[in-house]
């Protein structure tokens, strides 16, 4: 099915053409899917909606190749991905970017092995440990000086776990953060390839980094070994499309690509891989074209903000800004991101995400300078009705100070995943020293786990978590909100604490 | 984001309905994914093929639910989804039947527990079993009488297996098969039901067994504790798109959600549920009416192939049929299942699957009868052109005789699977007796694992390998397809055989 002959082309969607070549040639069918290409669920509406995709819901087919063991124009979309996006190779996923952190962390990490990991990781990294089984040390993010919200780990931390654990497997870092804020990540893989240590990152949120002038660079030019992106998120593709890329000796490719049969469907759907393929063409042949609608509407919003009390997250460097993700909160402290945003969606516009401060706005290939106008149209009309809090306890939330730490260390012990429920029982917070924790505790705001389960509690813990309870946090997770209690692992008598023994 | 008060309504798609009223809302995006609901590829046909469906691919807004933590129109879905098939709890799969059969495994085993399981099960079964750690315990597939075809073990291999391991986790059995043969479960359930073993069901191919008089009973109407369905294969989802149903008190139905979490896309699609949701109310409403034209449109095939040397495949009892698939074979032993799929490809019509002596067509919800007037011409067409083989050993294939069994033991002894690479070492076939197979040994035709990696090797089983290479079998997995030598666990000095203690 390779056709070795035919040179890869930017301008081609090698696996969309085919796609439409075989919807063209009116097969009969019989194979699956059931729908077999027609809309037939006698609704005008749905029918119409899916009409003209449902001749490229199609299976493994003579033409179709297959995902799992690609050898035609499946392997080709890959090639030209690879090739776009400068990587060795790449694998087309059809599970967001979730598919690709479990299948990077399963291949890196056998059951008991040792991974550095960011701590504030997304839930997808933080199941890939529990499934791995694998013991993680949690390295604490560096919080921006300006917004205090938290980046990648500094290199110096991740030069003091890397020392510290020399065994480590793997380093594991997410990068950008969901608000767009962008660490420098050469000098942190650097440091973890100095240590023959391979770097994985979780650039979801940053599949257009590096793609043109305004933005950070990517992962994959940092030098990252597996890096993931999700495709649909500031791309172009369908949601769950996402891609893997990886480059180096230092990582088992044959590993990852097993682990994604593993965790994917053996029934991928075309539709997903087909956009991937366009996401991809669209990004090699329009460049950096196709984002100027998107960053000229963010810059012409940030623009209009000067004179309103609504301010975006503008972070102080070294720290980087992702121009397509815009950061809002009221400066006057009256209103809290959740109030925002819902002033926001009151007035047709529907944000991203929303925390205790802040608003997400995200922009992308499908922006249109229209949507800036309405935005603005909406933020003039709030601001106008934002009464500035009057006195200081009125105000939701003060400035952004100096940022406190998110960790009592900013390298942890390890601490062993598995899927095996653990077995607890509730103690005092002070009396809690020495065990370990039996519940997730994360302090909020910021939303970052303070303690994971199977977290060794020490009385740097027990003094931190009281310093955030006076600061107003709430703890999410905890049994207890007010923390005179915690659930911790039960031992039983004379056993030794599982799973920390290699 | 519930409405207590709303009544459940077979014929409401409550998710579509309310992607259908965003959609319609005209909301100015600041969310993903990327294309914001535009068609942006600069592609005219891709374009217009995407275009209407990009409205509804969504994220987690206001109004469209999570799937992750259900508490509105996807938590109304569902509970229609359970009323409609019979089940006390449903979940929507974006990730195909593969997600379903790892989540389930994943609840039903802690490392090292063991469950019993037919042999000839799907890879996402095996991949379910690595992923936990399980040891499995293989049940010998029955072979259908008269086409040789394997379907689940009898009852009499369950209760065997039952017996010998008493604390057996869970029975995954899967039904029908992938030609449509279907095995009477309910007193396969009875029997592990009396142990207090709940039975797992990879319905994968029979989603609308049950709904038609004419197809067999469904694994939820035999008391199947957990059962998984492919929408996309043999009603109208998008491909991806599957259910797992969930009934009794033997499973935690809780650890199965949490799975799932851990192995779907925490950015799932949105038009792969909302199909969901339309293929059940489809369902839901039309009935038995929807499979007419694909059970009349088989049945009229069915009828003119009497007059062909070309048969279709016909259990004996207590064997039952899919009738929506139809598996061909060459009577005449010239053609081969390849041969045919080719000859039908040629013809116009894709098929299903074909193996060393069937090609197996598949009917569905999409199915027209002009799609069997065309399928009845190609067959007369290929039926004129197929020369009887004149001499025995010209033909392909015998007819199917007596069924040979498919592995050494009808129940085998524990397999320890793990996603830890095994080191292995190749010594002489005659001499591998006792040690632990180290790589897979798949007897093709049938195709049946006769050694999953990890598997005990017996004298009975080199004396039924070489039984098969006598027969012409291929070694599917083998290194050495001459069997001379095979791939074995290394032992190290000292050693015990790893995994197999409790």
């Amino acid at each position: 099915m390779t056709h070795p002959e035919s040179k890869l082309h930017a301008a081609r969607a090698p696996l969309y053409e085919a796609l439409k070549r075989h919807a063209e040639q009116n097969w009969i069918p019989f194979h699956v899917p059931g729908h077999k290409q027609r809309a037939v669920w006698n609704d005008d509406d749905a029918d119409a909606r899916f009409r003209p995709m449902l001749p490229i819901d199609l299976t493994e087919l003579s033409d179709t190749d297959d995902l799992h063991q690609p050898e035609g124009v499946i392997a080709e979309a890959e090639k030209l991905a690879a090739e776009c996006f400068g990587a060795d190779e790449t694998c087309l996923l059809v599970g967001g970017s979730t598919a690709g952190n479990l299948a990077m962390i399963l291949a890196a990490c056998q059951p008991g092995d040792l991974v550095l990991v960011q701590r504030n990781s997304h839930k997808s990294v933080i199941h890939g440990l529990m499934l791995a089984g694998a013991r993680a040390v949690f390295l604490a993010p560096e919080l921006e000086t300006a917004s205090g919200l938290a980046v990648a780990p500094s290199v110096q931390t991740v030069r003091a776990g890397l020392e510290r654990y020399p065994e480590a497997k793997a380093l594991l870092i997410t990068n950008p953060n969901y608000y767009g804020l962008s660490s420098e990540l050469s000098a942190i893989v650097d440091c973890a390839h100095d240590r023959g240590v391979p770097v994985l990152v979780d650039e979801a949120h940053g599949a257009h980094f590096g793609r043109h002038g305004e933005f950070p660079a990517s992962a994959l030019q940092a030098g990252a070994d597996i890096v993931v992106q999700s495709a649909h998120k500031m791309l172009a593709s369908l949601t769950m499309g996402a891609l893997l890329h990886m480059q180096g000796r230092l990582i088992d490719r044959s590993a990852v690509r097993q682990m994604l049969r593993m965790v994917q469907s053996s029934s991928p759907s075309y539709p997903i891989m087909a956009s991937l393929d366009l996401a991809r063409r669209q990004l090699h042949t329009e460049k950096e074209r196709m984002f100027e609608n998107a960053l000229r509407t963010a810059g012409y919003v940030r623009e209009q903000l000067a004179t309103m009390p609504i301010r975006a997250v503008a972070p102080r460097p070294p720290v980087g800004l992702d121009p397509l993700k815009l950061t809002l909160y009221d400066e006057t402290g009256a209103w809290d991101g959740y109030r925002l945003r819902d002033e926001l969606e009151k007035r047709g516009c529907m944000a991203e995400m929303a925390d205790y401060r802040h608003v997400v706005l995200a922009f992308g290939p499908g922006t249109v300078p229209e949507d800036g106008y309405a935005l603005v149209r909406a933020l003039n009309d709030i601001a106008e009705r934002l009464q500035p809090a009057g006195r200081a306890d009125e105000r939701f939330s003060p400035s952004p100070s100096r940022p406190e730490p998110v960790a009592a260390d900013f390298v942890s012990e390890p601490v062993a995943f598995s899927r095996r429920p653990m077995e607890t029982e509730k103690i005092p917070l002070e009396e809690a020293a020495g065990r370990l924790a039996g519940e997730w505790i994360i302090p909020y705001p910021p939303g970052i786990p303070l303690l994971y389960p199977g977290e060794r509690i020490t009385q740097e813990t027990i003094a931190e978590l009281r310093k955030w309870q006076k600061r107003g946090a709430k703890f999410q997770g905890a049994e207890d909100a007010t923390l005179s209690a915690i659930r911790v692992r039960t031992v039983s008598c004379g056993e030794k604490e599982p799973h920390m023994e290699r």
